[in-house]
């Protein structure tokens, strides 16, 4: 019989842009959503782990940045004729879905929170991947301005319990119904005539999201004739008249304004009670949205965010999150299409933690769960980026010890495992991580190396003479290593590496060396 | 212009066979998966979180109980004509990719723990989901059999660690080799024609890993002409004959010859030198043991099987997994193709939970690795039926009390919405989970039925004139319920439901409700 040719072997690779979590890089990340999941769990938001897949359809085009339908998704048809099926690129839509269908059961408002990974299927880059985790919370079933003012304080919460301190972020809030009514104002957007301008608008849109990154000067080209960028490219301006520019303008650079705080004594807001025990609080932030109010000049939308931004900095700063958290900043667009009014941004702050950015940010998105009823369902909620969250935590050493090693039992007598093995279970009943070298003993050098790459603290030895006399011998891998470092031994005299203990002393003796390193 | 037709809406549907988790259904799962995280870890295991999406390629055809290639899992092709990607529908096999492509970085041996959803693409039943959970812990790169040890005994803590307590459970060990060896000395397996009358072996496989359900003599007219069942439907036999059928019903009723124990005296298993002091110790598994090595006769793989059921016996029971939690059972096979010597199981016992089964297994696996390297790479490990056995874990009453609804402050004056979410965080600061409520206030007795639904404990109700005065009314739901269910009301006149109680002291009189809840 001729002999089949063997099939080749498989690569042993990740897929393209999709990459394995080892060790501390799990248990960081896992420690931080924890501790998001107790601030969101304190605040009366459930847990919702939705399907990992949904039927294209429930997941609609609200893909961020991509207009094309089905692009940007993992999908694929059931049984060759069946349902598109599609893994979730974010935690929203299958949220929609899920209220949609399970509204009767669920109660009204409906707060939860989400975590987990969301699949994008976008060309791969540096640092870019197709698997990644989103982290949300979202209120749906109220249009409550308090439910808005909940998130950014929630969030401001949150960053804090992770371990982002006071002063090293802020919660940066806008209204898109302030930026219509801009648009309205300016002449750019019709109340009676929603369609048209919409493409000016979106060019619009687009130039005050790069604020950041092209300054004051860069936006108002693109307001107006165009940009011409660095490297020669040429970007189409909106054509906007000088009056239109001016007014945009003022609108982006209203965050900026406290300096002339000392001006706004007499403003009031239609229908809007508060205005003056407000203004007295709250001067910069008054000063802000007063400025808003004269943008938006009668546009009814206009004036309706500009009230909502009153509330909510009202709400906010009240309970004590005052503008060193809580901001008013005209400047935040964010991407996505489907928000229809307050806008939120958490944005790390400070020399060391700046250049993470945003690390958070969400809206008020109303249409999502009409898709599926035909009832509009008001709706508001936050996401967090995670890994640039956790990035940051990494940058200033507060993502937890988590990369612990285990106490490693070495062996030096293959018959007396059992023994070995005792000991680790000895360790670990005083809560001490610990494991038996399990790979061949023979050389003993091969078990030290182990235990170094494990980031063992500590190695436990016996052999047959120690085990007839009763005793182990503990190495102190930390101070080992220490002692390789340095030129002479005479300092660490008194504070041995290895020395010899009874076996029973052992756990005490190993948690006292875990205790001082 | 014609007005062009809406899409249809989509439906509010999870894809067939796929469901959403919602509220304690997330909670007690994840305290489960966190307490046996915390026994892993404790024993060395570090976590790994691989990749959900694989090549087709590097998942290979070990899905359990599928023949047919690709069937089974979920794939798509990239691009139209790229790789062709598939979710993971296990975490064994993303492991063996993972220590192939990883292996230099590794430390060897590997012991890492995974948890998390794996699909499968087959047909839904009730109860029967395409997406669930699995939680796995292996050990890669030792062929000791102290990592086969290891892994029962440390079930053994985490079934423990979740509270299914010692006596409800028993972990089943056997040894493939073993039944290889029975095989070998019934004639059905020969060494050096190992493809011979593999088909008859697949038939006494599958019939010996039906004992629980059809007895031995079902299992007895399976490996003879074969089994007519209640429906009459007729199952073809593997035609052995009489002296093969009873060795290999010898085989299976190893485990229950405890009986017979006395007669063990004098029993010697060839380059065993621990047998003596074994017998001595271990009399029901030396006698059980004893009878494997008399059933595999000359058999080297069996006789080495019957060594290694020695060393795992006398590992773990040194170590006070006695047969109370650890035994010696031939009976059990594993289905799975890929093991190649040790099996284990974890049954629930007992009248409340026998029904459960089995809620754990797992083995050792020599070639898995191999596929991507040509070398062969020993590995042990297992894998937790999560579902299973958090639905034992909800019999007994012991999935933990995450049901808790948070304190519900209702809204009776809208204007003071920042006063009440100051109430939610007042409670809040004294670790109680609270939230305000959020829809429209005007009907207070939606309010009620809100807090109802939410399983909130206490609400908090504060209307203008309390605010003047400054004090809350707290109503304690849970004894309000009380009150409703009985018929005279004179019992609780010491205990009101509803009470005042100035604002400052409200967190604290909350508290007092809800430790005595």
């Amino acid at each position: 019989m001729a002999k089949t040719k063997k099939p080749p072997r498989p690569r042993a690779d990740t897929p393209k842009g999709f990459r394995d979590y080892f060790g501390a890089d799990v248990t960081e990340r896992k420690d931080m959503l924890d501790r998001i999941a107790e601030v969101y769990h304190a605040h009366g938001f459930d847990p919702l782990e939705s399907s990992a897949v949904e039927t294209l359809g429930a997941l609609g085009k609200y893909l961020p940045d991509v207009d094309r339908p089905h692009a940007g998704v993992f999908a694929w048809q059931e049984d060759g004729d069946g349902d598109w099926l599609a893994l979730r690129y974010d935690l929203t839509a299958p949220l929609a879905r899920v209220f949609a269908q399970h509204r009767n059961d669920l109660p009204t408002p409906y707060r939860r929170y989400a975590m987990g990974p969301v699949w994008r299927n976008e060309k791969p880059g540096p640092g870019r991947f197709r698997q990644f985790y989103q982290c949300d919370a979202d209120t749906v079933g109220t249009a409550s301005v308090a439910a808005d003012a909940e998130m950014c304080m929630m969030l401001a919460d949150a960053l804090e319990a992770v371990g982002i301190e006071r002063g090293d972020y802020v919660i940066r809030v806008n209204n898109r119904k302030v930026l219509n009514g801009v648009l309205e104002a300016s002449g750019l957007l019709d109340p009676n005539e929603p369609e048209k301008d919409a493409e000016r608008r979106g060019i619009v849109l687009r130039a005050i999201d790069k604020l950041d990154r092209l300054g004051v000067d860069g936006v108002r080209s693109l307001l107006g004739k165009g940009r011409l960028d660095e490297s020669g490219d040429f970007t189409e301006g909106a054509n906007l008249s000088d009056g239109q520019i001016a007014r945009i303008i003022s609108f982006v650079e209203a965050a900026d304004s406290s300096a002339d705080e000392s001006g706004g004594t007499t403003f009031q807001v239609t229908g809007h009670p508060a205005t003056i025990s407000l203004r007295d609080r709250l001067g910069t932030v008054v000063t802000t949205i007063k400025q808003l109010g004269e943008l938006v000049e009668n546009s009814f939308v206009g004036q309706q965010g500009v009230d909502e931004l009153y509330d909510i900095a009202e709400l906010c700063h009240v309970q004590g999150y005052g503008p060193d958290r809580v901001v008013i900043d005209p400047s935040v667009v964010r991407g996505l299409g489907y928000y229809t009014g307050m806008v939120y941004e958490a944005e790390l702050v400070g020399e060391e933690l700046e250049r993470f950015g945003s690390v958070a940010g969400g809206g008020r998105y109303d249409d999502l769960v009409k898709r599926f009823t035909g009832q509009a369902v008001p709706a508001t909620g936050i996401s967090i980026g995670v890994d640039r969250l956790l990035a940051a935590l990494r940058a200033k050493g507060g993502a937890g010890d988590a990369a612990t090693g285990p106490v490693v039992v070495t062996v030096m007598d293959r018959d007396r495992m059992a023994e070995y093995q005792q000991m680790a279970a000895d360790l670990r009943a005083q809560n001490i991580r610990a494991e038996v070298y399990l790979g061949n003993p023979k050389n003993f050098g091969n078990q030290l190396k182990y235990a170094d790459k494990r980031g063992a603290p500590v190695a436990i030895i016996q052999g047959s003479d120690e085990a007839a006399r009763g005793v182990v011998q503990i190495k102190d891998l930390i101070l080992g290593a220490k002692i390789a470092e340095t030129a002479t031994h005479e300092e660490w005299r008194d504070q041995p590496a290895q020395f010899e203990v009874p076996l029973d002393d052992m756990p005490a003796k190993v948690r006292e060396i875990l205790d001082r390193q």
